[in-house]
């Protein structure tokens, strides 16, 4: 019989400890074992940061690896855990979803124990890591296809208690937009199921493009005044500059009709930056047909005014795939 | 017998024309139709803009793609002829070699007329385009993973005159950088072809990463100021923004020896900038081991004095992988 989930630490022990989340081994492939970091300064918050869920977006795994340099000495109370590598196989593959089974972490949870390798991480996480926080900080990108603000997300929550702490946490990280994302209710997400037990739940999505040097400086600001908002950490919080500006606002987006996509096959051009405004009929994008050089570019227009938060990245695309995704603001 | 590779329409006719280069069908595939667009203003430079070499390079089939909504008009003398998708294949796949028969076109050259599909496109585009010519530009990137600086580049030719002809050329550009990149020279490159034949050849290496609106106007403008320097558009040269400086300078590098490599297998962390300057001992990136959260953190550092053209955008990387590119300024 296989063995269940464990740390291969006691989360108890104060100070810093260090060892694995081991998820068990299945027909599909041998046991796993997820780095894990525990900080315990005692009394206080108690916060999860996880990273690495999907494999193309390296930005989380990197800043949170990059926290172990200072946190550490920096730390005034309470308790953190850091998983920076939910998922080993889809990471070194550099693939959102795992390879080994094709399912993608974020629509498995909680996961099976006896299930698929990405079924066994989710049940590992659910089970072991996730009833001891009050907090979860998961953070996430948005790839190297698209252009993204960098971003503290939340979906809606139907407990405006739960609310309005989320965003309050979320707008905490101060990054260039705080974003209410409403979807289409994906099964099997990891924050369906921690805000379920009433945490709170943030998805930090650290941009798109590039995981360039100036990027992760300004992940790294984010998650640091988020630390100082939850009293973590002590010190005095920083707008990050983005495009030569350090503002934060926070908006609101639905998946189903906030999405522009492309009108045919083509050559996809973008012509706005992230951040920027439009309002109905301005060009967002441009759709060059493949096979004739006088076929008409089909300009492709906002639809009402809101903010550009996301565009794809200039490449070759199929008729109705996304190229725009935008969003007005939360009515204060 | 199959039909040799042709244009559907006449080189010589004067004004606007537009059309395909048919490359013939094989074994492999059908016939292919490369869109062209000749502009034939008489008397002067002649000029081919070729792009689309490789799939997962848009920037190139983009510029090339917007030239056509100003050049016609602004055009004052002589002849150019825009081939902006060399191989629709790959740009379909998003992928550097065409999927069909793995090659990399910029390694086949001359081609084949009774070859696989990639020798196929190089046999006509050296049969019936470049015997036409007296100056290529050839439009590439360096596609998502990399951060790469705007450049134009050339490889050291032996011939004195045609080497000083061509570095002018490439300076035109006006672009962050011009590249003068000794490489273990590898055959089939369409450089080395064109060289061959006395022609004046310049490889636009336009930048990596998201190719993004911003990306795509500096682009646009070191390709007009190339066209200026050519006589073939009027107006005065600019020097395009990027990393918020307007300056340009000539380098150059060896393929060998500039490569700064991962020492190890981990999660590659760029700490620098490209056009960053760094001298011996500075640190360029981290790799961290994917294993244990405690394991020595391994910095990558510069070798010599040199300014960072390209790196590595953060992601998984295995043992000898390129993760920098550096070079030094040409003695002037």
């Amino acid at each position: 019989m296989s063995e269940a989930p464990h740390l291969t630490f006691d989360l108890e022990k104060p100070g810093m400890s260090n060892g694995h989340l081991v998820v068990p081994e299945g027909a599909d492939c041998e046991a796993l074992s997820l780095p894990v970091v525990s900080l315990n300064k005692g009394e206080g918050p108690r916060l999860l940061i996880t990273a690495g869920c999907h494999g193309d977006e390296l930005e989380g795994p990197i800043v949170a690896r990059r926290l172990l340099e200072w946190l550490p000495e920096a730390q005034v109370c309470g308790r953190v855990v850091i998983a920076p590598m939910l998922n080993p196989p889809a990471v070194k593959a550099c693939s959102r979803n795992t390879p080994i089974d094709g399912l993608n972490l974020n629509r498995v949870f909680p996961g099976r124990s006896d299930g698929s390798v990405t079924e066994r991480i989710a049940d590992a996480v659910a089970r072991v890591l996730l009833p001891w926080t009050d907090t979860v900080f998961d953070l996430h990108s948005f790839g190297l296809n698209w252009d993204f603000s960098p971003s503290s997300t939340t979906h809606p929550i139907a407990d405006p208690v739960l609310m309005a702490k989320t965003l309050q946490m979320a707008e905490a990280f101060k990054l260039p937009m705080t974003l209410v994302w409403e979807h289409p209710g994906s099964p099997g997400m990891f924050d369906t199921l921690a805000q379920n037990q009433g945490k709170v739940f943030v998805c930090a999505e650290f941009g798109g493009g590039t995981v360039s040097f100036d990027a992760i400086a300004l992940y790294e600001a984010g998650l640091r005044n988020a630390l100082i908002a939850l009293g973590l950490v002590e010190g005095k919080p920083e707008y990050p500059t983005f495009r030569q500006q350090k503002v934060t606002q926070t908006f609101e987006t639905r998946r189903s009709s906030d999405e522009l996509k492309s009108p045919a096959r083509g050559i996809f051009e973008p012509r706005c930056s992230v951040l920027d405004q439009v309002k109905h009929g301005d060009i967002i994008g441009a759709l060059y047909p493949m096979d004739s050089l006088t076929a008409d570019v089909i300009a492709i227009r906002a639809l009402g005014t809101s903010i550009v938060y996301a565009i794809r990245s200039g490449a070759y695309v199929e008729m109705n795939e996304a190229v725009a995704l935008v969003a007005r603001p939360v009515n204060q």
